[in-house]
């Protein structure tokens, strides 16, 4: 591309860096921010590096927090003791977009994936154990992805938590509502054949 | 969504304000700066400050520029006299990466077009009026979008030129390279068929 200004040039760089923005999406956003009034960029500038420095880790559940507590953590009307490991932040957010869990949440940073280098310290499973130690928890229900490294990490943190008396449980697999069975993958449609289940469940549901 | 940081949530509604960004990929946006470097994340922030705080617009042809006058202008290599009339900066960018130009522009800001309120006077017509009468243009040539809009804008402009000594052209329309005779709408086509060129053109093309 071709700039006749350096600090559009610049601009359009620091956007394309962001993940999935090309060049082409990145012009159209700068160009849009020029047609903007000054004080609104000052702002979207202003709130972005705020939300970098300011943004805190919920010291018990890992989740983003405006405090040393996350939203979740500090609503004393949420049942504290389950407690749902997942992934990411944004599986905390997917669930809460049920609107059907009233629990916590312990966010583990990641999953167990050796060909990534991604071992069991760099994720925050010992303070898992310390809150199913210290605190009162009677169930862990892992909502981790159906795959490999989530399979894996189950796995290691199921052996670990064996020494304590707490349920342990997994978000169930099957066919996806509105999915069609053609279109399943084999181990999907095998695995929700040997899980199947009573048809009251699904008329209940 | 369901954010548990107003820092984050705050964030991701500044980032969804840009056009063609949903709330899904501002918060994917979001988290990726949230898991880059602090000093990063500034260097973003501040190179779209300054961008917006300090580009001009070259008093010359109105595209975008570091000083008073954009780079194009102040390139005394090209031909000062032959003025490319586009709509905006991008078709500037557009026509620069052929790279088969090497002559001016002038930047009208837009086209004229009653259903969106813009007139003639909100376009930069006059000072290309005055570049031609002031400076020594010796033909103007408009790469304006082929629509009603580009058209009227181009029928305003031409009958103001009439009074000047300057050649008028405007960039060919046919179909496009790579383009296929089935699906041109008929307009292109009877057109194309009409302003029929010489074989010759197309083998030295």
């Amino acid at each position: 591309m071709n700039f006749s200004s350096h600090l559009l040039e610049n601009a359009v760089a620091e956007f394309a860096k962001l993940p999935g923005i090309g060049k082409k999406t990145a012009l159209r956003l700068v160009l849009h921010l020029l047609k903007t009034e000054a004080a609104q960029v000052n702002h979207f500038a202003d709130t972005i590096q705020k939300m970098r420095q300011e943004i805190r880790f919920c010291t018990r559940c890992h989740n983003v927090a405006d405090g040393p507590l996350c939203n979740i953590c500090a609503t004393p009307a949420r049942r504290h003791d389950l407690v749902c490991v997942v992934e990411s932040i944004r599986d905390v957010m997917a669930i809460e977009g049920t609107q059907q869990y009233n629990g916590a949440y312990h966010v583990l940073g990641g999953v167990i994936s050796p060909l990534d280098g991604i071992g069991p310290d760099q994720l925050q499973i010992e303070s898992l154990l310390q809150r199913v130690q210290e605190q009162q928890v009677s169930e862990i229900i892992f909502a981790l992805n159906p795959n490999i490294q989530g399979d894996t990490t189950i796995y290691f943190i199921q052996k670990k938590l064996a020494a304590y008396p707490v349920k342990v449980t997994a978000i169930s697999r099957g066919i996806a509502f509105g999915g069609e069975l053609e279109y399943a993958d084999e181990l999907t449609l095998a695995r929700s054949l040997q899980n199947r289940q009573p048809v009251e469940t699904l008329v209940r549901g």
